[in-house]
């Protein structure tokens, strides 16, 4: 089994084996099985520790099961497995995007698309600009020297890739709700534009860069955005259409399960195949389908697969830092880097300097650009929220990683030494960032927002606003049923103004019209299937 | 990614993806999705229809998938994916078998266990027998010569091992309880009796064969049943302790469920690691989980796992069958086999006879000495129900496949086209008997049991016997509470002339008192954590 690729030096095959399968991948997948149980067991005793969570406890779990494995082997290895992107892109990343679409506030996400997708496009772009620019001044004062152009530009994508995997469990949802819709959508978007900037450089002939070159990029950027939007959203309706028309639950309730998690996949295989963000695309079929086609199945079909999709992306998720925790002391990657502990310092810190100083960059400027487009006061992002948006966006993860080896690890141009040391500084960033940053990060917000800010109680957003009460006075109060002809031509007029004044309401205004009266009826939804109170994300936020 | 070993012949990799993976391996998994997809909407489509099932449409699908691939490849290669053992041992067959396991109905189970037990081990030594002898005997006479003693015994070993996946599929729970906890519970044991006697056949020293070689082999099986029934028992009660003691649901019930996943896989990948049958093992901890565990976690919890396991074995089922169908195709054996289509239909139907008639060969007599073991006349298994074990039964699926590629792929001793003839005959056996016996069964059982046999209503068993009802007279009535000394005397020694009169009942009441005195109280199970009416298997089988 090669997807977990074993290093079989350390477990040699037994001959006599009366198993048909290969021992040394039989003890890889029992330890790592063993260690996620740990995790979950410690992550649970620790439930009402607010420093540690899942991801750090596996982490460190991995780091110890790490050094276990180096003496155990007398320092010649410390995996079990080698990290596959393959194992990492394929399998673990694809049902925690899709989970966080299926469980995402759809209502809070949509209110703030615009601000999402600054941060997620211009944002990341600016991060990519400072951190290749960074690394390229100050690595030659370090001494490095046998890096070129792409390589830099490369550093610059890997460590504009935000880790959205810890960001799910270090801010929630529910005291948060406006924060957690930012950074988190920023992540999805940054996955996309990261992945772009990634090819691009990867491809890029350095020596005919011009401004047809950037034009381009933008329109890869913009046809991978929107196709891949697109698919997800098409694959989603396709299997609302489905489970409505045949209706399902007439005979099997693991018939309806099994086709929402094929579909799913089957909508991250068909990005992939058509060389798309299959993330964007699993994350738009993810709500999709907690939109429509969780409403068209039975009663049980909802519970498991709210349940189901939250169990499978917590133990990817745990997977994941268990991983990178004991790939870290990649022992063969330290050898051949050969570097002093003062250079790898060095350069580690320079290039989570570069972090810092790439995020703030966009963050502080998006955000009150963000403000000044908007009118009300209390949907603004102020400072202490921005100083959170910054901090939390800052954990780098097994994306990082993976995109770091898929650079370095086989680099023909760059010289074996400074590709390793590359390798063994960003494992340094990913670590330090998330154990750190991880920990801190939740105590912070707990300090800074709800403590401190008392009437603020969670979240700005969560005050209905006068657009909102306003929205839901023309949802409710439809004029024609109740005989109230006399206001209704100053309430048409009132909507008109409201798309000038506020156009992301009134658009959701026009879209829950749209949506009741041609999407429902066609694809299922709330309301046009026998009425069930629960949702997979609480009952508030089904109307989206 | 190599756990699918794809073929990169038939699609070249694009130079310039803009994805990390291997393009095959993502046209591979998309279309094998979108075959899923497609099988469970047919299955659905073709429910009310006796005839078909998911298997045989999956396995249709599948060839048709093949004989599309053989055209778009120009007759180079039928296959997408390459058959792996690793794939179908490590990941596809663990989760049907728990589920198995999970859902199975206790009671009937462990009444029927000196049956399951007499058929699974002794009949599939008699049909190893049986099997090896007559290849032994008439393929000289078809011409086929190159074979060796030892390939002659691993042929009977493979067509040995039974196909439960098809027949849980085929057979009903709730129909025929008696038949499915027989014909499946059989096909759990036979599973660790064929792996034991294929092993056995691999090691063997041809030229020292005496008896002790036989008692060599019998104890090995002896250790490998209770050991690894005993693992699988321990994994399944520490899970049900964790859970009960740490009382997981209070923080999170994706915790509970992701326990019960992980700690299931821990179970067959110990069993693995130990060299033990992991299907016995894991099967058992299934039967644990689902008597202790099960109730010591949160209401939700026990929708999603009762749905979630029910569900990732169906995606399994269908998965090994769409592969068996596309593999069938193999270009690469059938050329290399080179025989004659007379000798290739002349092979598959010897070995398809051997298979009836060793089958026929302990059915039969094991039933009834079976029988004459039983003194109530509606417990014993009459001539039709024998008929129906026996056609049941003849089904061979992935685990032949299997063991079939692994015995003669890589044979050094074998000329190789008479071991390509060998693996084509055996996928010759496995979708004949699939597709016709699998398609016949159903409707036959339901014209020879349900049909013919009015009185009989669906299994003799389910009328409840003179034992069970003073079974549950002696367990709900308990004297000292009501009162009734008087009458208590009388039953004490009623229960021990049960005891020698009918073990199985009595043997099942002094587990019931164990289980409530000491077991409960320790592992949680009904009763012991607040009462929910509903359970996996149906209300009425938990207090087995």
């Amino acid at each position: 089994m090669a997807v977990l690729e074993t290093v079989p030096v350390l477990f040699p095959v037994h001959e006599s084996s009366s198993s048909f399968l290969n021992t040394s991948t039989i003890i890889a997948l029992t330890v790592f099985f063993a260690l996620l149980c740990a995790c979950i067991v410690i992550g649970h005793l620790l439930e009402e520790n607010r420093w540690a969570n899942e991801s750090i406890t596996a982490l460190l779990l991995g780091l110890c099961a790490g050094v276990v494995v180096l003496l155990v082997s007398k320092f010649q290895s410390s995996r079990i497995l080698v990290f596959s992107e393959d194992l990492f892109f394929l399998y673990l990343l694809p049902p925690i995007i899709f989970n966080a679409g299926f469980q995402v506030k759809k209502k809070q996400f949509f209110k703030n698309i615009t601000t999402i997708l600054l941060f997620g496009v211009f944002g990341t772009v600016i991060s990519f600009c400072i951190i290749s620019l960074g690394a390229y001044l100050l690595f030659k004062k370090i001494g490095i020297t046998n890096l070129d152009i792409q390589d830099y530009l490369a550093v610059g994508a890997i460590l504009s890739a935000t880790d959205s995997v810890c960001t799910l469990q270090v801010l929630s949802q529910d005291e948060t709700p406006l924060l957690y819709s930012i950074v988190f959508g920023e992540g999805v978007v940054n996955d996309a534009t990261s992945i772009v900037l990634f090819n691009a450089v990867q491809s890029l002939d350095i020596n005919n860069i011009d401004t047809l070159t950037a034009l381009k990029l933008l329109g890869t950027f913009l046809y991978l955005f929107f196709t891949s939007t697109a698919l997800g959203i098409a694959v989603g309706l396709i299997s609302a259409y489905i489970i409505k028309t045949l209706y399902f639950g007439r005979h099997s309730t693991d018939r309806e399960v099994a086709l929402m998690m094929l579909m799913a996949y089957l909508s991250y295989m068909l990005a992939e195949l058509l060389d798309l963000s299959g993330i964007l695309t699993i994350f738009f079929c993810g709500i999709v389908m907690s939109h429509y086609t969780w409403h068209n199945v039975t009663e049980s079909s909802r519970i498991t697969t709210k349940h189901a999709f939250a169990t499978i992306s917590f133990i990817a998720e745990t997977f994941i830092f268990l991983y990178v925790g004991m790939d870290a002391l990649d022992i063969d990657k330290w050898k051949s880097s050969n570097a002093s502990p003062a250079t790898s310092v060095a350069v580690s810190s320079t290039l989570f300097a570069m972090v810092l100083v790439g995020r703030a960059a966009f963050v502080f400027p998006i955000a009150n650009i963000a403000n000044c487009m908007k009118k009300r006061e209390n949907t603004k992002i102020q400072f202490r929220q921005q100083f959170i948006i910054w901090w939390a966006g800052l954990m780098r993860g097994a994306v990082t990683i993976a995109l770091s080896y898929n650079e370095f690890s086989n680099s023909d141009t760059t010289s074996t030494e400074d590709s390793a040391l590359m390798i063994t500084s960003t494992i340094i960033v990913v670590l330090f960032s998330t154990v750190v940053f991880g920990s801190i990060t939740k105590p912070m917000i707990e300090a800074m927002l709800l403590r401190n800010a008392k009437p603020m109680v969670s979240d700005a957003t969560d005050i209905p606003s006068l657009e909102d009460l306003n929205i839901s006075f023309l949802e409710n109060g439809d004029p024609s049923e109740q005989g109230q002809q006399a206001n209704n031509p100053p309430r048409r007029k009132n909507s008109l103004q409201l798309l000038i004044s506020n156009p992301t309401s009134t658009i959701h205004y026009w879209w829950r019209k749209f949506d009741d009266k041609f999407m429902r009826p066609v694809f299922g939804g709330r309301g046009f299937v026998p009425f069930v109170p629960s949702s997979p994300t609480g009952a508030r936020d089904e109307t989206s």
